[in-house]
């Protein structure tokens, strides 16, 4: 059990079991690979062969794991975050069938893809464009529906960033404290001289990897203290993330490199829980959710003793994470109302330290910075990003007024492996935006 | 661990662990109960003593069970029974602040309660009274809230019969047909010889205790065999529904006596899963859940390969609840729709047999009967209830135009504990509004 334990916990973090020897793998492609088509869990009972199970890992192995990323509720216990009842708000539709021969020049590749052939080539599961609040393009495969929920993944931490630095605008959160002055029990990790700021900004100072191709890797045992599973009987190890966060140990001084790590993320939620009262599940409901007319309920992964995970557990509906980024794109407003301050905004676009995080060295991402957990192109139309492992994306550019989000499940976790043709994608849809006739 | 398995387990059932000696035992009341109260997992982290497990059973014991019930998404494995994503359908509302003091005289008593008395008496969670499709009566107790779902117990079976009746008065299923025609694997089981209708209708002669007071009883290994959680090491008995229902065997003829037992409705469950290629959660949602108009997606709790408990495992919302209710009271239909045959209500209402009932020896219902997985009362209203343990509750009388939904979590599971209360409570509701003036 104990070595089966950390391949199926780190899965929560959307690790890919291939990814170490990702490089040399060849999978199979969005066709063969297809969910719907492979009828994983189909059937009473399904075969043993197309039965998914959290225990043994076999829900996170590459094809499998594409039909688990729409069913993470059937797999785990989750924690609601409510839309409220009131009724979802219109998203006008204005289709453009145009999109899908649109050209996309992959960096590094010398043809070009159509926009519907780069779908496939990133194995999206899900996409939809918004141009000027409208939905000019949506299309679902595999097992996802438009009624269905799939993870987001690290997306995840831009959503509890947006939270965190609300909190923040509003005064009930001071970025300059030290994160131990809300949370005591971190005082002798290394986030306890770390500032609120400096978790946001993922520029803490970790003894911690999240190097999956490390056995050894802290990740492991991070993953292994989130699992909401009985744990072996002769484990001695943290049994929730509030008890592993209490574990990392500081290398290095707060505020002087990126370094890209969920933990950071765990400790804001924490942090958030203590100063609001209602975990990150509870206030995301009542903070933005509901307030965004949803259509459906999102829900959070949770850990043993009911703590959502902050740092990647969400899991979404499409148009829903579309309304979500279309407020954002108007600066906070959306459904009549002010829901995420405008300074918030104003935040995240200004963007973060580039210096700080050119250090981390993303060969595809030069130039960005990170904000409240937000990824800043930095590019001239002021595109901002949520990502996550797989290929999960909201992609946010102001200048062509455009939100596209996108839900995947690329065998390879890291997004290095999709980077290549979604980012040029995203691009070429914003140039072709741009040049539509104005409203 | 496979001492503890069975109680935890059971309580998917709904089985208090403290029934076995609930005439003696004295329990905290309502408010003394109350879940909200209490504050089980509140907190970042809860503290010890107030956070509750599915593996060590703490989340059945009275009183945890009461958050629990409004909760069940945080321990388990769970699968959406989609609302679709139309607008809900409004449920008028002309609330009657006299209600409250509606006198109720309890089976038995010298006293009167009053209507507000009784929901406390009875451990009420939430309530909602209908009349001619307006709400009249709305109350949230504890922890539940009107965007949250609760446990329907056994409620579920009637849900499950309902469609199964629907397929029947469709001419997808036959009622005469042995259930071995439709699940082959059923074929050397007590079920095998069974017809469908005998299924239905809970006659089939079953060698199968469901005393929980009885360690050794049959009940136990079915709840073991349903947990989702690894099974020990040792074990070696069913791992699903599905196989444990191979296993049980016949006991005298069948058709003769109403035997109440839960595998009887798991077995329609896997006939309709057969018949249609979807497995419950899926069809409730297509052929009812999204045409009521639901304003919440239900749930329903799976065993370790992914299968909707169909004898228990059904969560949902109070109103949605009230809306399918509705539906029925209106002989099947509802929002514009004829959305369940209205043959199957006749069938319904008509009852069972009532000497087969009789057999059983439900003191509390004398002359009652079952059909299609519904209590029918044979009262000059022609009432018909669906009953869960712990007191959930349907309750429609079509001459006094009326649907109760009740969702409780009375300390003792069998709804002997609380009809003496909520049955006169529901006939007085009646009583009071077939006074009201006409439409």
């Amino acid at each position: 059990m104990r070595r089966i334990l950390p391949l199926m916990t780190g899965a929560l973090l959307g690790l890919s079991t291939t990814v170490a020897n990702a490089a040399e793998a060849s999978f199979a492609d969005a066709q063969a690979s297809d969910p719907a088509r492979l009828q994983w869990m189909v059937g009473a009972p399904p075969p043993p062969e197309r039965t998914l199970r959290f225990e043994d890992g076999s829900y996170f192995r590459f094809p499998a794991m594409r039909w688990s990323v729409a069913n993470f509720r059937q797999l785990m216990p989750t924690i609601n975050v409510s839309r409220g009842l009131g009724a979802s708000t219109a998203l006008p539709r204005r289709l453009d069938p145009r999109i899908d021969e649109l050209r996309v020049v992959p960096n590094g590749a010398s043809q070009a893809l159509t926009w519907r052939q780069s779908l496939d080539a990133t194995y999206t599961d899900g996409i939809v464009v918004l141009h000027r609040g409208a939905v000019v393009y949506e299309r679902y495969f595999g097992v996802l529906k438009e009624d269905g929920q799939h993870a987001a993944m690290s997306v995840t931490k831009s959503v509890i960033g947006t939270l965190g630095a609300m909190l923040v605008a509003e005064g009930t959160l001071d970025a300059q404290a030290k994160v131990a002055t809300y949370v005591p029990e971190l005082a002798n990790s290394a986030f306890g001289s770390a500032t609120l700021e400096q978790v946001l900004n993922m520029t803490t100072a970790l003894d911690y990897s999240e190097d999956y191709a490390d056995p050894t890797a802290e990740v492991w045992a991070h993953a292994q203290a989130g699992n909401p599973l009985p744990k072996p009987k002769d484990y001695i190890g943290p049994r929730s993330y509030f008890e592993f966060l209490q574990t990392v140990r500081q290398r290095g001084e707060h505020g002087q490199a990126f370094g890209y790590k969920t933990v950071n993320t765990d400790v804001l939620g924490w942090v958030i829980a203590r100063a609001t009262g209602r975990n990150v599940a509870q206030l995301l409901s009542e903070r933005i959710w509901s307030r965004l007319g949803s259509e459906q309920d999102a829900y959070f992964t949770v850990d043993s003793i009911g703590t959502p995970f902050a740092g990647g557990g969400l899991n979404a509906g499409l148009r829903d994470m579309a309304r979500f980024g279309e407020m954002l794109r108007n600066n906070g407003r959306y459904n009549g109302e002010q829901i995420v301050p405008e300074e918030v905004l104003k935040t995240i676009r200004q963007g973060g330290d580039k210096q700080a995080f050119a250090q981390a060295g993303y060969s595809q991402l030069k130039g960005w910075s990170y904000r409240a957990m937000w990824w800043v192109t930095h590019n001239p139309d002021g595109a901002f990003m949520a990502r996550g492992v797989h290929g999960q994306s909201i992609y946010i550019d102001p200048a062509a007024e455009m939100v596209i989000v996108r839900f995947a499940s690329h065998p390879i976790a890291a997004n290095a492996a999709n980077d290549a043709v979604t980012l040029p994608a995203y691009e070429a849809m914003a140039r072709y935006l741009l040049a539509q006739p104005g409203a």
